[in-house]
């Protein structure tokens, strides 16, 4: 991965190192999926419309290493793995629970121009 | 702004709307140190080493535009400006309260690799 996200000089602060992990673009939004229970890569793929599938394994992969997922094998013959968060990674959802609570109130879907910033 | 990391396909959901707006490189640091206190573009380009007085200009300006931060006079010979948060700034304050949280407890410093997914 390129570490183009990174905030070297913020590693004190453990909301950049928290960026640094999650920061990345779709991250949040697979945790967000996995927190659902869309467990599948292919659910994954159905809910993430528009990434690729050489992207959503790049980010499962990293997520993998940092501890924050599993792989779960649910069938043997032919061998076939879903994915589950961790303790860490469920650790992370009352970020996502804060974002959700924020995006209703103040980003309501009607007025989204999507600006970015 | 290139919308690079907007979610065009996600939009019913409202932490894919926070982070169209909030998902950019450094903004969310950007609103953890106006929360802080850190006001004045000086101080936030000194707290935020490596970004660029370009890229701080565009982020504050596009916060501002959005309607999280809003500039206030504090000297009017010469016209000197500070940033201070909103009303919808102060309400994303709970994200980055979950986010430190988090980072404090599961990306502690001493372990932090700067791996980005």
């Amino acid at each position: 991965m390129v570490n183009e996200r990174t905030y070297e000089t913020q590693r004190a602060c453990p909301v950049a190192r928290t960026l640094d992990v999650l920061g990345g673009r779709w991250t949040m939004l697979i945790l967000r999926d996995l927190s659902f229970g869309r467990q599948k890569f292919s659910a994954l793929q159905e809910s993430l419309k528009g990434i690729s599938a050489n992207l959503l394994s790049d980010r499962l992969k990293t997520l993998e290493e940092s501890g924050m997922i599993e792989q779960v094998a649910y069938s043997a013959h032919p061998p076939r793995f879903e994915y589950k968060l961790t303790a860490k990674g469920h650790a992370f959802v009352p970020v996502l629970v804060a974002m959700r609570a924020y995006g209703e109130t103040w980003e309501p879907e009607q007025r989204h121009t999507a600006k970015q910033v």
